[in-house]
């Protein structure tokens, strides 16, 4: 009983088959007491196929255009979705991001929510309708023009509205059943979380796992707004994301007698590359203008390794990983510069992989490190580079390692699971 | 020099390529110094594919989800043609019909506008850019909801938006060439006019003649505002409809010494059906009764004939025409009353036709119904029915009789034209 907002993903609405299931779902939580709020995404490709009829027409479309455009399919998805749910004898209302009050700044494609004023919303729900918002799309403040919010942009609005109408928590449901101890495509053993921390999610998210996008467990985690990721293809629980493991096995309704696990799970990521300068001069400011250079590329980077000088050779070796989509720019960038840093050699390798374990109980279980560089070394895994958090440990190996690797210390952690269900349902681990 | 309005259907925006010549038309007039306000319709068919797809899903979808639906083709559409224009190095902004001020009233479906408050387009003119409405749509007054504005909706919003900016012309592109003196499908001899009045041409649509929706004449009228018909496939002029015949053809530019025709044209309409009623009772009320009936099922009718009693009788005939599709509700209506009405038999024909014959100058030409009479007679053509208005005669023939019917009283009326030109880029006469 109470307010639950419901977010479904373009493959859950992906025809008018899933859309019928997805009215059924929403009518359920409906007719179980709950007054309930659905954001949606585009139906499966569209928006793939409206940005194809953009690049027919133009390389590089006006960015305010190309937002009026896309928003056409939520708008789609949206009224379909509506008018299952009367055909199942509810009341629904659909509203664009304009009109359920998602205000944003006006950077066009990438729009950042920056007020919800959702009375519209409410207004639906005070009447008993199940009210209907278009994901990804919002109208800007200064301009008042349709804006979108970019990658993950579905998930934002959902957590956004959910914390503006003070929802008890926010569903978003995917093709998979949740988030689980590492990807079940590599580790056949792996176990769906129950529950686990923003803290975790995040560190989660930020290395590989591809189920909850940063930005919205980030904004989940300001307003304290717990989520639950589950599969829209079944009726099993997914895996609540709260503030800490005790609320979110609260909000679960799972019965739970574990203590929090020390080792949430282990996460992957084999989309970056890692760019090597030989021989910096260990002189103060080579390492700032190196990154520098890099950052004016408007390039990402994520960990950065330098090691002490090597003895009376006043030179030093830095290494830094970044998404192997920008190697290209940020070589070229720092190769006009070799000439002023004083540079020997700058190497490039995509050929790598991260492993991250992530744990909010490495903080107070000492020896988490050392067993997990020893799993690697059993498992004949070489560590290029080594990065932490205060509840993460990450380490860089080559590509072809990824597998095992991963595997290995998954076993090592005690996280594979026993139970044949969880197996068996596992799903593709996105 | 001045502020167009344009506006393009389906047809003219119904891929990349054609969204493309749209463009090179838009910024012809922007360049030739004008403000330029266009307003599109959705591509081709694709109204159609979002109907098809709410049919999967209901088979009386809400009439409020249906328009937050069937807007989203306008929404594709204009964002594209911005995109275009912006290609050839104008700036272009899309704006919703909410955007662009057009406020209905609440009928989802077929909604009236009832205000139209175009400051952001006035913006957007203003600051050098071509402003783009999605057509067919707004915004209603009480509820902020999205509607639409039913048949004839995009050439309507192009007229209203026309009038509220002051607009010199509001042209209307399409697939013809204008407004033709016959169809040209029955009439090779077809003339296109180079001007007409707004009562002509509301006769005109009223009696079969396609190319403008009763509904945007209706509007224009009542604002004054003046309409140019024209291909949105040629740079050919059009027809332009005014308040007279010499506003009109001073709008057009086309060098013109005539008078103002007789006889603008001969519309013809293979879409009614005629019911008749025999052996009424010639007794007060008997008319209301019956009218009463068929208006209480929904049904518009178009003419009525009643005969004289024959002598003695106390008995008369009725007949009436109406839509084809309306045919069997008020048959059913009418026979569900034959006790109450005393009425002998029903018959039902829709194997009819209606040629009208539409001019002003009808008004001070006395002898154009004998000469219409005549034409038919000669040609061997029985009437069944005749109304007139002012300046309009109908006669309902045979439906096997039309195309020769037209044909005849086309020329009887010296509408042939010598012009090759007209004969050969006639068009479909739609």
């Amino acid at each position: 009983m109470g307010l639950v907002v419901q977010k479904y993903g373009g493959s859950s609405v992906a025809d008018a088959g899933r859309i019928r299931a997805v009215a059924e779902r929403v009518v359920g939580a409906r007719e179980a007491g709950n007054e309930v709020c659905v954001v949606v995404s585009a139906m499966g490709d569209s928006t793939d196929e409206l940005l194809d009829l953009a690049q027919q027409i133009s390389d590089v479309p006006p960015a305010r255009e190309l937002d009026m455009l896309l928003t056409a399919g939520e708008r789609i998805s949206m009224a379909l979705l509506a008018m299952a749910i009367a055909e199942l004898g509810h009341e629904a209302r659909s509203f664009t991001g304009s009109q359920a009050g998602v205000i944003t700044d006006s950077v066009h494609g990438k729009a950042r929510i920056i007020d919800v004023t959702p009375g519209r919303i409410r207004g639906a729900l005070n009447a008993g309708a199940v009210a209907i918002v278009a994901g990804f799309q919002g109208v800007s403040q200064d301009t008042k023009d349709v804006t979108t919010l970019g990658r993950g942009g579905s998930d934002t609005t959902a957590v956004a509205l959910a914390a503006a109408l003070g929802a008890s928590v926010c569903e978003i449901y995917t093709d998979v059943d949740g988030v689980f101890t590492a990807d079940p495509r590599i580790v056949a053993a792996a176990r769906r979380l129950p529950a686990t921390t923003y803290d975790e999610m995040l560190e989660m998210a930020a290395n590989g796992a591809k189920v909850l996008h940063l930005r919205c467990v980030e904004y989940a985690k300001r307003y304290e707004m717990p989520i639950h990721v589950r599969s829209s293809f079944s009726q099993r629980p997914g895996t609540v994301v709260a503030s800490t493991w005790r609320r979110a096995t609260e909000v679960s309704e799972e019965e739970s007698t574990m203590e929090q696990p020390i080792i949430s799970g282990v996460a992957h990521d084999r989309s970056e590359g890692k760019i090597t300068l030989v021989g910096v001069p260990d002189v103060v400011g080579a390492a700032a203008r190196i990154f520098e250079t890099v950052a004016e590329a408007g390039v990402n980077i994520d960990m950065i390794v330098q090691n002490v000088s090597a003895a009376g050779t006043g030179r030093t070796d830095i290494s830094f990983t970044l998404p192997q989509a920008d190697g290209p720019t940020a070589l070229a960038a720092l190769q006009g510069i070799t000439a002023q840093t004083g540079v020997d050699n700058i190497e490039y390798n995509d050929q790598i992989g991260k492993i991250s374990l992530v744990g909010a109980g490495m903080r107070t279980h000492p020896g988490v490190s050392a067993k997990f560089f020893g799993a690697l070394a059993d498992a004949g895994v070489n560590i290029e580079m080594i990065s932490t958090s205060e509840i993460r440990i990450s380490v860089v190996v080559q590509a072809g390692d990824v597998d095992h690797a991963v595997t290995a210390v998954h076993t090592a952690f005690d996280l594979d699971t026993t139970d044949i269900e969880a197996v068996v349902y596992g799903g593709t681990g996105r």
